[in-house]
């Protein structure tokens, strides 16, 4: 876990404590994440890459582990190279393959790297060796290569104590203010005082085109003294304040000593620049810290072992804390000690190519710098080792687990459980970490792939903690959320800060994986994070929408799709899923239930049959939503129940879906129109709309395409616009797209039906309902005075779409009563301000249904005077929802200017509705009015066929139902006789409430 | 809308294509945005605020809103100060009351600006005067205006056409490569060869210190040449070319011509730098954005006006987007044009000091410049009175929608709806703007806010695009979420690039007021798309959720409270929801639920009556969830409806909490206890958990604080873990948390007890929870078969407790193991490898339940011998939910290496469970076993008592139900002794799942 920088890294610059410093909080939070996480419960092997993954699900899991093994690996790469790089520099020059003597400048660093990839491939090849043999050998010299370390770090601290009694002969020679590389002169000086005068020296010779005094020598060696320095001058030198404030080159500067003077001409061009000391890379802020991190990687460590600590809950916080706390004193000391004993030239010059190529540390280092060459030799080649140990066994953990269908090899291993595959595997993308060879090209990949694996460690901590289930529990106290979110923006922060670039490839490639276990790994549950966020989501949105029944803006159909099964729990209409299906337009919620008869504890088998039936037959019709199976006592109860209590908080149904009972003449089927009539007033009650389509085995699958054809729609009543807004909704599917929508009303022969077709027109504009609209004039006294009836309420619409051209300022009140009384509740600001052309329609009405007795509200059909305008009345019901007082009705295009809501065409004000539209004559009595009325529908029926014959849907009106159970059976015949004869129909009923707005 | 620039802007420079190139796109999304919304529906007057309040609430659109007034105020002010600029320097220069005469550099400056201010103000005096007199005036100068700006945009272009033919007389005098300020001196030379000789100019005075030819000049002066340049060459000059590239400048830099050369010595010093054209403010290219911005913020106006169209839907596309059209054509014109004719030192001379103090465009202009100076002017104006007579009215409709309290007052207005106050506001904020006087400093304010507004119209609509309500239905067709959201990004790159800082201070007004609204403004609702979010999120949640239960890791406890009302629909059990509170640290979902008799539409009074009773007590307890009213015609379906049919999806109930019925022994209560025994019955069906307080009338309420005492589980069978949790959930809650759990077990005497003891607390470690254990010896005989069992379910459970000290590979297998069986279903890979531990409980239990007849298991509590452990079968049964074959169990704590899963302590195999803890021995027999059962209730009652008596909670195990209905009765008596004596006691059965794990 310790690494001795200075060891395979640059020498570290003036600004080191600034690269180290943030480095400190941002290992130490994530070790903090990490330490809640894992004494959160047992930890098997696997480490970061298990908490990950049970954390924050396989996806993430994969992608992040897989990153970390690369990023392992890639360490391990870096590791090896940093043993070679210390074998060919420091201990043993002349093993190079290709000579580095000779070269210079871009020759030999290529020379250099040459032989670093083949000595590389060759340590890999024994190490991979090593560990295939026994892993149990590499635990052993994990002992030895611990003690070097410690050694190598005492050495240091012994040689800084040194230095301040004694400091060593380290010189380094400056020609101006550069360095120059001392190899190829002796003596530092441009002349000797000797016995035959003043020589020149070999230095003279390196600038100047003859050993001669009166040479033409390199103008900037002619204008500059040399001068030889120390290169340690010890911790008392106070060096350290020279030091304090740090210099970045670009690659190829010279290295040239702070707060020297230097003679030089900017204009002259740079001469002789193999002589001088030259900065290997460009060296800026965010680079060094990119390439100083992999020292800080190995917080996981602890973390990694988690399977072979006696008590990991303990282990972990404690070991990983104190680790952290060790490495970042000794760092932090180190860097200090560093910058107090070494003069700056000296410590960036990464080749120590100014001071004859001796280590610095080395030097530095007390009693020999070989403490410091072996020591790091080996502990970089442990490291190494346990990279190549750790990471296929990280692998075969994700390979095991099957996540990625492709690693699946990988958790295959030797009868000893080793893992060959992974160890080859691993071997190859060591390699090619080799044959980049650069280290300081290497370290900020993996740098990348360890700081997102932290990240996604601080991320897993953040989110448990914020979700709060019950089984976040961690031993370890001392977390809290914002501390891992803190952690986690450091780490991304780090990401871009140390190279934008190599942090976006490596979310590139997260982001791949993660993709691809998304869409090729198998489906793993455990429990994760983001799943229990979905719970938490879902709970919050629910409460959020409980407040209030959601705006006409918002509505969409919430449908409420109620099949019945026969006996052997088979669905019995299974095109009500498809009309369902091609209903979903609106996105919103859908329930599909069904009741069964039975007692729960004994219909256990019937219930969990009629479910899968269900559930099935939801997939093949590709509905999607939820499915609910009911069992009571009774039929009655069951049907009810699925009305009362399907759906939870804000998604609960607002419509139902049922099919018309077909056969309901015969006698077997009496409980089941009964129910269906129960049902209306069920749905009535609560305020829900309906839908009954008619004939539901002729509807289309959804794999028919109607290639032309008209829907219909039979606007008799305005009960909130869910006759506009279904044909608009259907032709959103494939299979309605090319039917255009027909909207049929009706007027009597001398109304002014050419301006009736116009309102109509502009109200569908309004609304953004491409529609055809006619009028059909009828002349039957029985329709004349409904069709009187529509209009008066014509008149109506006519004022209110004139309305919609206000002028500004009655606009802006309007705006507001809108704002009012879209709040829900409808406020009666002035009860007096109802306008007059309402009160024609609405008092005569409200006085002959008050005073006169029941029988002339019964013959109310042969009344034709303007007075007594109430027959679609006896023929079609709004919704009951709209008479009682205080309901929430959001009427919002019919409101008027002075906050009054005005009257939809086709309705009245909420007590005009229930005065105009009231279900008086009651359908149980066989009278005279009841074959009237189905005269009436009689009539309409021809009507609609005359027109709507060839239409591929018709959509009407559903009329309420009688008050009196007794009438229920005359209810039906009418509904069958109003709709005889018509392929396809579709009985709406709206909920009381305005489901469509011409308003933005 | 369109705005000459050149009028009030800094000389284009010759990136001004890049600047106008951006902001094409931006507003052209904007405006395809702003279409769709405008076109869905009727947008009464309030634009864009209406839109945005409209389609994402309140608090964003009170934010956005009052930053769109403020940039438009401070749009005022910036046409104002335009105006005045005009006037000052072009129109009437010897009006300023602060002479600018004779004034140099800063102090020019200030007096410019301080004019600008005095000036301004009384204009803005002058025009809230105008519009507080009447906007009908103003509406008929906008005409005027409209005409000014189209004759001067024409004469530009003529001017342009007569630059081919005839450029214009336009010098400017250069010194080497530098514009001088042409003021003070009338000849462009140094000298002028006259009849007495070379003679000096009053320029050659301005650089040297006398007027000989000898004389000692600026040594600029002497080294470079005087040169008289064309300011308009024309367009057929080909000066496009050396315009083509730009050139910043810092503020004071010398406006240099480019390619011209110039003798200049670096060292020297810039003197006499008032002599020469400096550029009046530092220029970059993301400032002339911002400070180019404003020209292009007039998109809006068509939609402002939208109450003013007669269709609206129509206009508002067609007029914005044509609007856009023109004017970028016009700026892009205009900007190729005035770069091919003007001289680029001429282009970046804002004050025209080189050129007389012309106006550059006004020379361009043909006929007269006056065309462009008094059309700029008048046009200034008209656009200053526009933003004075719009932003009150934004004001205004803000105001009258109260969301914003503090504002309500600008509500009001005069008789005839003018907006007095808002005015008043509108004209004190135009006045900072003013007295700021910089017009560019001023602009970048601007030009965030309207951005600002600009990004959530792009919102609001690719919002209300992904949503797809059916209430989504623009007119305009040509609109896409990735357009917007395009547009949307487009708006926000613009803001921080024109100015981050500026950007971050728009946001962080907008941030407060929103907070601000949202934390004391009235809630409206307004059908927003933030609401629809919602839905959807919890419908897509949900929907994610079903896929099936949820692992143990994510168990919340989901409650379904069933409480009981009275006659007057008033809840019987308050504390229910005390205790319901108090274990809603699971943060899981909670469902209320009661239950009614009687019809759905007969009592729907009752029902309301009954919801809003449960609604205030939830509000009071502060449980929050959801609640649920059932009616049904007997109180067991009503009961088993709840059951069933609560929650949908994934947030489905998992426990049920039900009080103990009181006084069950009372004749009238009969049915209730009834109920409550098949209750118990349906939640071990539903593989539901259950929680039964007994007493919950002496529960703490809320308020309440326990500063010590304990709660105490007394923990005799382990079915799921519930045992454990719910003390651990309650301690998360004030009432509970000064408690301390102690775990109480039972043991026989010569059982070894601390070894028990010892296992449960590394058990309880594992679980990380914190509890004394207690182990409590009992020797009677009946007591004695039952720890005899648990003995042997100890060993199992030291067994299992070592295994979780596993050797690395035995781990790995382990960790498949469940990683396969959390799946869900447990497989069986090799029924052979049961380990033989487990075969000792597990096959003479099997035997005797199998080969024994029923009286012998009746008798089994006398068998003391250890092949017959099955008595505390009789006492406790885990969850049937066990026993059905494919059921999803996850005992994840309970894994096995074999991937079979373990038995936990005190269950045995998902065969054995049903072997061991049957409940065989019949309830109804009043025969000798039962009055064991009796007996054993007693002592275990007495043991109970002795060690919990004080305990301020007592959580205990609960047995299931009897098979035969007729053993009911002794069934509630057995739990009545059971738990006899106790103040508090919560009986806990577990669902059948595992709810607790001991793994990360």
């Amino acid at each position: 876990m310790t690494r001795l920088e200075g060891e395979t890294e640059p020498s570290p610059t003036h600004s080191s404590l600034l690269i180290v410093s943030p480095l400190g909080p941002q290992t130490m939070l994530t070790a903090i994440s990490m330490s809640a996480i894992a004494t959160n419960g047992v930890v098997p092997a696997g480490g970061s890459y298990y908490m990950i993954s049970r954390s924050l699900g396989p996806e993430f899991g994969g992608a992040v582990g897989i990153c970390f093994y690369l990023g392992t690996t890639f360490a391990g790469a870096m590791y090896i190279l940093g043993a070679i790089e210390l074998l060919l520099i420091y201990i043993a020059p002349k093993a190079a393959i290709f000579p580095l003597e000779g070269l210079e400048g871009a020759e030999a660093e290529a020379a250099l790297l040459n032989n670093m990839r083949v000595y590389g491939t060759i340590l890999l090849f024994s190490m991979a060796t090593v560990v295939f043999v026994g892993v149990k050998y590499v635990n052993k010299l994990a002992l030895v290569f611990l003690a070097c370390v410690i050694l190598s770090i005492l050495a240091v601290y012994a040689g800084v104590i040194k230095t301040g009694i004694d400091p060593p002969e380290f010189p380094v020679c400056l020609l101006g203010n550069r360095t120059l590389v001392w190899k190829t002169f002796d003596v530092c000086a441009k002349t000797i005082e000797s016995a035959n005068g003043t020589v020149t020296t070999q230095l003279w010779r390196m600038f100047c085109d003859s050993p001669l005094l009166n040479a033409t020598c390199d103008k900037y060696f002619t204008a500059n003294n040399i001068s030889q320095i120390q290169g340690i001058p010890g911790v008392t030198s106070g060096i350290l304040t020279e030091n304090l404030f740090g210099t970045y080159y670009e690659k190829g500067d010279l290295i040239a000593r702070n707060y020297m003077e230097s003679a030089e001409d900017q204009d002259d061009p740079l001469t002789n620049a193999n002589r001088y000391v030259l900065a290997d890379i460009a060296s800026y802020f965010t680079l060094l810290v990119g390439i100083y991190f992999p020292s800080v990687t190995g917080i996981m460590a602890g973390s990694n072992r988690s399977g072979d600590l006696r008590d990991a809950q303990k282990s972990i916080p404690v070991g990983t804390i104190a680790a952290i706390t060790t490495t970042s004193f000794v760092y932090m000391s180190s860097v200090i000690l560093f910058g107090a004993c070494i003069e700056g030239v000296v410590l960036r010059d990464k080749f120590g190519e100014g001071v004859h190529g001796n280590l610095v540390i080395g030097t530095l280092a007390w009693p020999s710098p070989w403490v410091i060459v072996i020591g790091s030799f080996f502990s970089t080649c442990g490291a190494g080792l346990q990279s190549l140990t750790g990471a296929p066994r990280l692998m075969q953990a994700i390979a095991k687990d099957g996540i990625v269908p492709a690693l699946r090899i990988f958790g295959h291993g030797k009868a000893n459980g080793e893992p060959t595959w992974s160890l080859l595997l691993t071997a190859c993308i060591c390699e090619i970490g080799i044959l980049i060879a650069s280290l300081d090209a290497v370290a900020p990949i993996l740098s990348m792939f360890f700081l997102m694996c932290y990240m996604f460690v601080n991320l897993a901590c953040a989110l448990q903690t914020l979700l709060r289930t019950p089984n976040w529990r961690p031993r370890f106290k001392f977390y809290h959320w914002a501390l891992s979110f803190l952690g986690m923006s450091l780490c991304l922060t780090l990401m871009f800060l140390c190279s934008w670039y190599y942090a976006i490839i490596a979310m590139l490639i997260a982001g791949s994986i993660y993709k691809y276990i998304e869409f090729a790994g198998a489906e793993k549950e455990w429990g994760d994070g983001i799943r229990g966020l979905s719970l938490s989501a879902a709970r919050y949105a629910l409460m959020r929408l409980e407040e209030g029944p959601p705006h006409t803006k918002n509505w969409r159909p919430q449908l409420l799709t109620l099949v019945s099964t026969d006996s052997e729990q088979n669905i019995e209409q299974p095109r009500l899923l498809s009309l369902t299906n091609q209903l979903k337009a609106g996105k919103g919620l859908t329930i599909v239930g069904t009741a069964l008869v039975g007692s729960y504890l004994e219909n256990q088998e019937q219930t969990q049959r009629a479910e899968q039936a269900l559930r099935k037959l939801m997939e093949t019709e590709k509905v999607k939503g939820f499915c609910q199976v009911t069992v009571s006592s009774n039929l009655r109860d069951a049907t009810s129940h699925l009305l009362q209590a399907s759906g939870l908080g804000g998604l609960k149904h607002n419509a139902v879906l049922v099919s018309w009972p077909r056969n309901w003449r015969q006698g077997d089927e009496h409980q089941t129109w009964r129910n269906f009539v129960e049902l209306v007033r069920e749905t009535t009650a609560a305020h829900l709309a309906m839908l009954v389509p008619k004939n539901i085995a002729a509807f289309p699958s959804n794999g028919e395409r109607f290639t032309e054809g008209h829907i219909d729609v039979w606007w008799i009543v305005h009960d909130g616009g869910m006759l506009m807004l279904l044909p608009f909704l259907l032709k959103q599917h494939k299979v309605w797209r090319k039917c255009k929508i027909r909207i049929f009303t009706v007027a009597q022969l001398d109304d002014n039906s050419i301006q009736m077709k116009k309102d109509l027109t502009t109200f569908l504009y309004h609304l953004r309902i491409e529609a055809l609209v006619e009028v059909v004039e009828m002349h039957d006294s029985d329709i004349s005075a409904y069709t009187y009836e529509k209009t008066l309420v014509m008149e109506q619409r006519s004022q209110m779409l004139k309305q919609i051209n206000l002028t500004k300022n009655e606009r802006e009140r309007e705006i507001q009563s809108i704002t009012d009384s879209s709040r829900g509740s409808i406020r009666r600001k002035n009860p007096a301000a109802v306008t007059t052309q309402l009160s024609v329609t609405e008092e005569p009405v409200a006085a002959s249904k008050e005073e006169k007795p029941e029988e002339e509200v019964q013959l109310i059909h042969d009344n034709t005077t303007p007075t007594t305008p109430a027959t679609p009345a006896t023929l079609l019901t709004p919704t009951e929802g709209a008479k009682s007082p205080g309901e929430q009705v959001q009427m919002t295009w019919t409101e008027k200017c002075d906050g009054e809501p005005a009257k939809p065409p086709g309705a009245a004000t909420p007590e005009g509705i229930k005065d105009i539209f009231n279900m008086k004559p009651e359908w149980e009595n066989l009278n005279q009015s009841n074959v009237r009325r189905m005269h009436t529908a009689l009539r309409l029926n021809e009507v609609i066929i005359k027109k709507s014959s060839e239409a591929k849907l018709v959509l009407l009106n559903m009329p309420g139902p009688p008050k009196n159970r007794s009438g229920d059976e005359n209810y039906m015949e009418f509904l069958e006789v109003l709709t005889d004869g018509l392929n396809r129909v579709l009985l709406v009923r709206g909920g009381g409430r305005e489901v469509i707005t011409i308003y933005s």
